[in-house]
């Protein structure tokens, strides 16, 4: 349900609501039923919907979205105020769907927004869901990455100041990132992924005139992964048109090496 | 027609041929007559213009493209292979817009690619053409600015290294690119611009999580536009999304961070 004191409960209901969503799965909203109902009642949304406590089991056979209660808000929330509470909310949701994911009670998470700062009073010291889920998961490599259409991106580095993300442009990071990337799309099916890394610097720094990550950290990386791995990864390309050319099917997934970089094509193609 | 060793001389011909091209304009080919003639027959595109030579002058009453040639290339270029020779030509090429335009010759200057490392070894030291126009037109006020449909951009720096353009992301710097482009943008009839300032770390940087630059050097170079200059300036947003919202009709321009912040929306949009 996302931070409860945000847009999650209003998305989440309108989402559940659409038949786009309900074709393809039986969603379970893992969140609070009281503030569920309360956004369906104020904003004339569909709702009504069965609700499970959290120390119930999930049936098997739900063929109906259900609400998944957790009664985990302490105090009130004000919408749009952000809180400790709302952040704890929210992170419980999170934990709990990972339970409910790893018990094989559900199948796959779908995350709504949550409040970084709010996350940040309640205790929790991560950027994001990325993160987190790594955490609650202990995965030991784990990238951020989007899927828009035919666009598939891998991002280098998160929630970090730009100043530090350029700085996570290091040969190291890019391997390993190349290589979480090929192995995660040949289990998605993808035989020999046709990967393109992004350069980091205006026209991939021209030369070495606008900038040196390209030739000493990205070059090098790539020519780790061709070589001795035989990935086929090819760059780094300027990155004001290689979005372009892979949303039109000439590679399978960019690497994208900072957060905007990738945000901006995602959201525009 | 941009540098005689790159991709200039051909899409300049493609170009020219193109009937929305002769729509709007009649086009003056800057470049070597030569060498476009060449092009036209290993490419097998239109081509046999009137060829103009630089000491002649430019009739007032052309109706059909012409090629103003220079002569200016020193001993033999490559197609593909960098070189003083083909920096200076084009180089000779821009000089030569500026003065035709300069002395009401011509109305308007279209640029072509050229290699910013060959015109280093020309000995010009230009990061681009905007620093190179501003020079031959003593501009002291000047960025550069993208316009595709509704979509305007102007940036507050443009081809250096990503890790120096963050650091030029400052209070006076900003305040200058805001005066600048509402002016401009009124002697282009609109009479009160509507301007957003993108954020530079991701997110607007979420309260501070994520970076510094928005509180300490944008908003208070947004509050200083607003308050004294009263110019209809927004901001920061969040760059994922600002570019589609001007996109869409809701801002007349937007203030950019760096070069690929913009280069990739446009390119995509």
């Amino acid at each position: 349900m996302g931070d409860p004191s945000g847009i999650g409960p209003e998305v989440v209901l309108k989402a559940v609501a659409e038949n786009e969503v309900r074709r393809v799965c039986i969603p379970v909203i893992i969140g609070d039923a009281q503030l569920l109902a309360h956004t369906a009642r104020t904003l004339d949304l569909q709702s009504g919907y069965d609700i499970i406590r959290r120390d119930e089991k999930l049936p098997d056979d739900i063929s109906e979205p259900v609400i998944f209660h957790l009664d985990n808000i302490e105090g009130s929330i004000e919408p749009g105020i952000e809180s400790a509470a709302a952040g704890k909310a929210g992170a419980g949701y999170i934990e709990a769907a990972v339970e409910l994911c790893a018990a094989g009670s559900i199948d796959a998470i779908a995350t709504a927004p949550i409040n970084k700062r709010a996350l940040f009073l309640a205790g929790y010291s991560f950027p994001g869901h990325t993160e987190f889920l790594a955490h609650l998961t202990g995965a030991e490599e784990y990238a951020m990455a989007f899927v828009a259409a035919n666009l598939r991106i891998v991002l280098l580095s998160t929630h970090v100041p730009l100043a530090e993300a350029i700085r996570m442009v290091e040969r190291d990071r890019i391997v390993k990132t190349i290589n979480l990337a090929h192995r995660e799309l040949q289990r998605w099916g993808i035989e020999r992924p046709r990967l393109a890394m992004a350069a980091l610097n205006p026209h991939g720094a021209e030369g070495g005139l606008f900038g040196v990550e390209e030739a000493s950290e990205i070059v090098p990386a790539i020519d780790a992964c061709r070589g001795p791995e035989d990935i086929n990864v090819q760059g780094p390309f300027s990155a004001d048109t290689v979005f372009l050319r892979a949303s039109r099917g000439e590679f399978d997934a960019v690497i994208a090496c900072y957060h905007d970089q990738a945000m901006i094509p995602v959201k525009c193609l």
